[in-house]
């Protein structure tokens, strides 16, 4: 084991830290809706500022890497990859914040419904983003195309909360401002989803150097 | 002038080439929306897959230019920034791709209103990539901090747009799905013009070493 070995091991410890820190940002976002818990919703507000500190430190950490180690083929790729990888972390983060901005406006208002599919995308995003982290680190591709093949059901619940709630909608008037606000939430989800779904297609290129999504023109 | 200030000044180039294209898919996008063209759409669609492939070969000339010339700090960090932005260069071209895809939507049904905010804030978030890649490659701090200021009028247009369509879908439930379908495109156009905040943010740490955004708790 070198030192570098070592860095090289603290770095990938530090990206699974900043990921658990998103992982609970998300998670109680949900719950500060779930629970109706406006509180809650402000505190990971408050804790934002703790995964944007990360963010930076990781990037730092990488540039000195990078200067001092002189990284060659295989260990550059992973290390600038890892800084592309906290800006998506960082924007998840921000994007649970926007979650919960929605549960404190739709908290002082009467519920409109259980929310029920809300939740299961906020599971299955969650577990998308532990798991594309998971890969990345070990440099597992067969996990990342796993997590491809999961954004679809991601996409397809986004859909059906959308026809549920323009449903309500139309129905009545005075649904609208709120059934918004949760389709809102809803693509909060399906955009987390996506920033995972990006990170997984990261650790596919630089496992096998294929591209996913990028450089094919559309099929149709 | 050493090969290796060529191969920057080159790097410079072909960032803004990348940022022109996006440019041109965001004007493309929208006139398909306001001009009812489908075709034109459908071609932005086609056309993201250039973005894309522009997208890969500046990573692979950065990763190369890191490996070969082991530039040191300054030099170091405006390469692994230029990384981090063509990242949100080739997001903010899916985000126009979208708008195409809710344009071909939009223009099978019968117009709802005519569009004159959302060719604004589209206007407003084009200025706002092409200056804030002018502020990267010419390291202009002055002009990121003001893209920082535009990107709230970009926001105040989202909720008036929102607020208007929010009346439009009260009064009359067959609007609703249309309704709903430009406020997507509303936060689509949002989202470009805060993918240029998150540039401008990065051009003034790179500069500066100043973070803006991040780090410091939120005020309230």
């Amino acid at each position: 084991m070198t030192i570098f070995d070592d860095e090289l091991r603290d770095l990938k410890e530090k990206i699974l830290r900043m990921g658990l820190l998103v992982e609970a940002a998300i998670r109680d976002s949900i719950k500060s809706l779930v629970d109706r818990d406006s509180e809650l919703a402000r505190e990971v507000i408050r804790r934002d500022h703790q995964i944007n500190a990360v963010d930076v430190e990781i990037d730092e950490e990488c540039i000195r890497l990078i200067a001092l180690r002189q990284p060659k083929a295989g260990d550059l790729r992973f290390i600038t990859t890892a800084m592309k990888i906290t800006t998506d972390l960082e924007r998840m983060g921000d994007l649970a914040e926007d979650v919960c901005e929605r549960a404190i406006e739709l908290n002082e208002e009467p519920p409109l419904k259980p929310y029920i599919d809300i939740p299961r995308m906020a599971e299955i995003a969650q577990g998308m983003l532990i798991d594309v982290l998971d890969a990345f680190v070990r440099k597992e591709t067969s996990i990342a195309y796993d997590i491809i093949k999961r954004d679809d059901a991601v996409d397809n619940l986004t859909v059906q909360i959308f026809n549920e709630l323009m449903f309500f909608m139309i129905q009545d008037p005075r649904a609208v401002s709120r059934a918004v606000k949760i389709t809102y939430i809803a693509k909060y989800l399906e955009r987390i989803a996506d920033h995972a779904t990006n990170i997984a297609e990261m650790v596919i290129y630089n496992v096998e150097g294929r591209i996913i999504r990028h450089m094919a023109p559309p099929s149709e």
